[in-house]
């Protein structure tokens, strides 16, 4: 049976939790969809976080990353929302997410949101 | 009122028949939905055609691409698809179409299908 | 009926304004005219903010650099009147404007203005 | 007194019209409008040519592509004009124009029509 | 229960055989043992083919490049095995296999083979 | 008689202990096998180290790698345990081990892990 | 008639004055005699500065980087000279002058001078 | 006591006759002065052999290049000429001058020469 | 005991005998010195063949090259002797060399000599 | 006559001793001979320095340089020793020489020594 996209982020505990250290994803299958105009929009998600007692699952990462695929979702919003969730999961030191969006009007934009605890 | 996906491709009278000469299309934002475990596959979708009569419109072909966000489709057999339907449209002297998509699996695959008058 | 260049920007209310958070704009379609020689000159736009209660508008942007097509225009005149009016309209807590123009006389200029609340 | 925009496009007689020699241009800064939507199109234009009798001088091939700026032009159309404009004033032994426009509606179009003697 | 390395190649019914088309694969994940010293090597293996009744399935070639991980394998001898394999399941119309191996001695090596019905 | 993989690594005497200086290795021959699924994983392991009074002895650092080959490895526990490994036995000033992981599940992972005196 | 090399640099009012903002130069047109040998050399001349009550004029700078063309001038030396000549003109808030010179004997040098007011 | 530039190449026996062989040049350091304007020009001048009887000595191909320094060239006869002095001295089976100019008013010019014999 | 340097290339027969397949070397690591000056040269040197009977020994191939580390040799002769010499060796249907060398007096030459049965 | 390797750097009196500057240089022909197996090393060595009263000499270092390529020379030995000697006759404000050496064994080696007064 397929997989089904799914907002429900995993943790898991982190096998290191007495040092500090950085985890990088970089994600370039990213899709949701533009609120005004109805029409796909496409983004790289990069992720870099210091964990504390927990670590994202990468496998409910994808999962969760899917599920924005038939969302309405503004470019500043969707990029502090993934924030937000992976900040509620996972507890993290310190985390920063950057949402890389195809060109839309000739203009590339990026967004770059950060959390420190 | 939002854009629609559309399987209807549109073609022009070309400016320049009399002239052999050449169209690329690179489209960096295809997905669709990988058959067998339902899960988004991403691709670059590259077109290369000489039209004869006719050119293809570039927004009807971007709906077009978009229409298949949300159908299966194989690699090798979706990049022979959409071959297909843009010279039952266009009627074009010679067309390539380049699926190039992103890793599964380690592997990355590209897929190149071409058709002359 | 087309759009026409406007001096207007506009400016929406951030979403997330209880953080900090950047987002980067790369505009390469930027073009206006010498004032010395009346010819075209070209640059690559770049702009980095952290927004306080407002955010610039992608669409009003694009028309706000239309808006130059056939004004004149000096390399560091012109970019810190981009920062200015930005500035103006979304009161920032952070913003930079690069003007990144085309050789003239075998030289590349890259000029960079920043604002601090 | 400023250069203008102009039509007229010059020729040179060829120093070198006993051997078959290449000359190439690349012109980064060209810009027309779209006729549909009114609003600014760009692109880089490259030129490859084989003199006859005639070369083009460079500075009114500056004005000439430079006299595009305030007019409506589609990718496949502007292209095809430029090569046939350049054609009648050099009569060239061959000559390609390639048309490579910034990217529209996520997709990314580049034009190539050649002509030989 | 997890995948096992598996010498069996998969075959799947080419869905377009009234075309030539190429498929290519680049596969960066490919490890075996130097015959002569019992050390590791790596290799991205690239394959391009034209299948003609038949194409490769994309796991099984995983698995099968996977199988090579404990056996010893000359450079030269392996790229030329991986195409008789390859060749013996599928009876392409074409195919070309490319060995591109880890610098050994300070000298970086790449093998290419290639068939043709 | 060929080389065997060792969980032993080496460490030398330093010739220049009265200076800081840094040492950077890249390995791009890394790879394990996932705990999970029991397929390989690849990666290149960046190492950089400011010694005390001891360094690693290359050829055992090679030998030390291979030995991973056929264990199971998460992309976090992995990193910090080569980390943890080089610490023990070389006692430096400071040390960064960085796991360079490719693509699973259309995601890059990159882990960095460091340790200060 | 033909412009002419000249030591003259020319500065005019900087229009925004109230606020530091950076400006960037790259010269790749620079060529200069070797004092020992008397052979050419070439380099790139990188200009960064924070202007004050006054910006170097482009063309000027153009026909100031010009007149070395028949000097002799050591590495070290002439990317002094150039800041020294450029402050004295502009009394900048800060300038950093970089000479890139071509390799020589097989070795590539680049010098960086700066100045803070 | 420094070297001069020279109008005069110099030629030695080619060691190799009995096959044919190809000699590549790059030459980044070229210069001379615009004709029209008097100003100097830049170029990147590449050249490629087949070598007869005779092959270009190396110092006398650096002097005769540095011989332009002074000297007014259109970009199109300067290339011819270096190629028609280079044909003269060395009698090659093939050869191609390559001149690759700086960008002057917004273009960037390439002009490419041959000769067989 | 350390290797030493050899003339002697050893060739190993090909197990592949019976198809045309190519084998490629990059070796980075090549110096000699210049017979006028006595100063050491640089190169890259490559090798790209088809094997017929025999194919080069990697190890052996390292030996011969670092032969040369001590003798004076010119590009172009050099070029060809490391082609004489492999083809008397290992007598492929075709081989060809390239000698890329490092830039001197402002001049970066490659030789590119090739050989047909 | 021939240059000589030679042991001996020479400085020469900084013209610009009122002001830091920083000077760098990158060497890529560098070749040692490894302690253990008598078999050559190559490296880039980059250095960069802010002269006091002296600055080095360029033909002098290139043929300090030259000086090691008969001499074994352990990787991080060798370029605190080049950093030794620099230091010991310029006597430099500050100065870092960095050794970037080729693959061995799978794993790419640089070392990074700095010096400050």
């Amino acid at each position: 049976m397929p997989s089904q996209p799914s907002k429900k982020l995993e943790a898991f505990p982190n096998p290191n939790p007495e040092r500090d250290y950085t985890i990088n994803f970089e994600c370039p299958e990213f899709t949701c969809l533009c609120p005004r105009t109805g029409q796909p929009d496409f983004a790289t998600i990069r992720i870099e976080y210091v964990p504390d007692r927990l670590y994202v699952e990468l496998k409910s990462l994808k999962l969760y990353l899917w599920s924005y695929r038939n969302e309405g979702a503004f470019h500043e919003a969707v990029t502090n929302k993934i924030l937000d969730d992976l900040v509620k999961v996972t507890q993290p030191r310190r985390m920063k997410v950057i949402g890389d969006f195809f060109i839309r009007g000739g203009i590339h934009t990026v967004v770059t949101a950060e959390y420190k605890k």
